[in-house]
């Protein structure tokens, strides 16, 4: 949703993730140095598609031998943001919203659960992780008070709108919406959409398209 | 993943779920035609964007006076596969997966979730919705004999290979993934993938070029 205005495409930007991702795990792997072509066959991309997109961020120095894991792995996770801690609340403690806070892996990349918070008297006060699960009248002045960068919406629709007008006026700084509806926000505060019902149909679409052309075989 | 071979690229069926989401508003708040301008407002895509992207269609007939809602709502539900009942089972009956077996909208838009299946013991004999979680070892037969569609994979990465690889052999027909890795399947075998945590790193990626692009001012 949220447009760059600095000329790298968000295209360019949801594939920084996977190209993390491959990296990290060469790196544990213990390769040292990989090229184009290899990373290429291994991510199913092209090469010349990865060089491009590289390139948006000074290229990482591949030098004809090819690029170096560990400092490539390193850059990407500095441009995603990686190398600083972020702290985040999820609103909504259902069963999406403590899948989320029990993640391990989001704690490992610098992503800090501080609080939950809903508005269902048998949730509040229970916990993941030790995390205290409060009520929704508790939110404003927590996330101000603790200068909440990202709250995690795993809300029913009908209120998800008001709760991000609410944390937008709270400061704010990015919301990672699961709600299925699109959130209409000042700009500045970054909205990055899992609509996991969307994903679904696409699925949906591919699946009943490909039985379609198998039965008109 | 999935290349379409219709000449309809992703990008493509990747706005129909929205559109179809759009509509189905509109058509409970009783609206009967719109026009792709005022589709465009309220989408905040552009008019020509809407038009090119139903062309791929056949167009649903506009008439100069608008599109008529129910109508383009019903036709992009069956693109969308979902005039078919698509039966599943959920493979990980951790909180994502209960999570996601207790959404009764997949229900609704006609996926039907038969059956759940774990390997911790603590989990199976449970159930979702009067939806049984089974053990690992009954799932193969399982989807043989219910000639199941779709598999949702709510694994961790480790297991998740072998599992998907297990589905195919059972006939499975499309998997929507959640574990933290990239599966190779046979073609044939639609694949949807949601990678979380490459999800909240885009934000983190926007969210931090936001606040250096601040700081800099």
């Amino acid at each position: 949703m949220t447009e760059n205005d600095r000329g790298i495409s968000q295209a360019v930007v949801s594939r920084l993730p996977r190209y993390f991702r491959y990296l990290g795990e060469l790196k544990d792997e213990g390769v040292e140095r990989i090229s184009s072509q290899d990373l290429s066959e291994l991510m199913k991309v092209t090469a010349s598609q990865i060089r491009q997109d590289f390139n948006n961020f000074g290229g990482f120095g591949q030098q004809g031998y090819g690029y170096n894991v560990e400092y490539l792995y390193r850059e990407i996770g500095k441009i995603l943001g990686l190398d600083r801690i972020h702290s985040y609340i999820i609103v909504g403690a259902g069963n999406l919203g403590r899948a989320l806070g029990n993640y391990l892996n989001f704690e490992r990349r610098g992503f800090l659960l501080k609080g939950m918070f809903d508005q269902n008297p048998r949730l509040i006060g229970g916990s993941v992780r030790g995390i205290p699960v409060m009520p929704m009248e508790e939110m404003d002045r927590f996330v101000r008070e603790n200068a909440i960068e990202i709250a995690v919406l795993t809300l029913p629709k009908a209120s998800a709108v008001e709760v991000a007008d609410r944390l937008a006026r709270d400061g704010i700084k990015a919301i990672w919406n699961f709600a299925h509806v699109d959130l209409n926000l000042p700009e500045g505060i970054q909205v990055e959409n899992v609509h996991l019902s969307d994903s679904l149909m696409k699925l949906s679409y591919n699946l009943t398209r490909y039985s379609k052309e198998q039965e008109e075989k």
